[in-house]
């Protein structure tokens, strides 16, 4: 499969391919053309065949693309079926929201505990999960062959956590705290930062006054 | 002030300075050269002149930067010196985890009201809200001088709400909805999709092994 060397602009815009996709299985429409499929993407057709194109022969002309061979095809390429085992740190808000969502285990992260370091926290149940103590994670990390750890705590302790975790083998982090985490090269770190996205909300809504 | 042909890129690092310059503020450090801006944001000491040059004369050779005068200036450039009146809709655990981070009021994002349509939520308080009707939006937006609408509601449903608030002069739209809104040109969107985000991390993390 031709998926070296493809570049990162291509990269980020497959989740979004990914979801389109998705939508379309779910109307049970089974081939689309690249017009339509830039209809209801938004990307132009001549794009969407350039980027389509670095990962094989999905397209044929006057036929259009196999939605379902193109779905799957971009779910192996982004990792998803790879079968992530994840846990979550930091059970407030923001943490429950994540872990009341379902469409991350349907899309092949299934969470496996959610941790948290205040007392009146440990031991509730949110959704099928009992929150478990921080001071545990490591154990659990080690037991059952965690990868990702989605990190939900104030960035006071983020990285002291980060370290900890990288210590018993930890790949990823999903990291919602506002600060940039140091990690070695074999650790992936995405960031969320909502901070960030505001401000350059801020930022557009003022240019275009 | 020159802030006109400024390249996305840079304004999309802008809130990581606005960020480091306003830790720094806490630290009492108020005087920084590039070289030292440099090793704590990660970006190289050049790059950072080249930036902020875009700004203006906040660099002096031998001197370095003034922290407080860079962090207001691009507060400004970013329109944190707005103060935007904002409203919630979709009091679910995301749209409360929002609602109860203090860090956006601080920025001059002040959230005027939470809404929902479920029965059950409205008229519970969540910090100092009680949660309004969904029905309601309309008359509050017009009311209350509301220009940044925060969407945490599932995406059926998304673009007809976000068709009322257009209707009625929301021209900020900070989007949690998985799913592409239609808005006019005048209306600024801005998305976090943390779906996209976790695919990311997933392709990068199956690169890596």
């Amino acid at each position: 499969m031709a998926n070296k060397n493809i570049s990162m602009a291509v990269i980020r815009r497959l989740p979004k391919y990914y979801r389109y996709l998705g939508d379309l299985l779910d109307k049970d429409i089974h081939r689309i053309s690249s017009k339509e499929l830039s209809d209801i993407i938004g990307f132009t057709a001549s794009q969407i065949r350039q980027d389509l194109n670095n990962f094989g022969g999905f397209g044929q002309q006057g036929y259009g693309y196999n939605v379902e061979a193109l779905y799957s095809e971009i779910g192996k390429i982004l990792g998803l079926d790879n079968a992530y085992n994840t846990i979550l740190i930091g059970a407030g808000n923001l943490g429950q929201a994540i872990a009341n969502y379902g469409g991350f285990k349907k899309a092949g992260f299934e969470i496996k505990a959610l941790f948290d370091a205040n007392p009146r926290m440990i031991g509730l149940k949110i959704r099928d999960f009992e929150i478990l103590d921080s001071e545990d994670v490591e154990e659990f990390v080690q037991k059952n062959n965690i990868n990702i750890a989605i990190l939900c705590i104030p960035k006071n302790g983020a990285q002291e956590m980060v370290n900890r975790l990288v210590k018993v083998g930890i790949k990823g982090i999903w990291n919602f705290a506002s600060i940039d985490l140091e990690v070695p090269k074999d650790v992936i770190v995405e960031n969320v930062n909502l901070t960030e996205s505001l401000f350059t909300l801020s930022y557009l809504m003022k240019e275009s006054e």
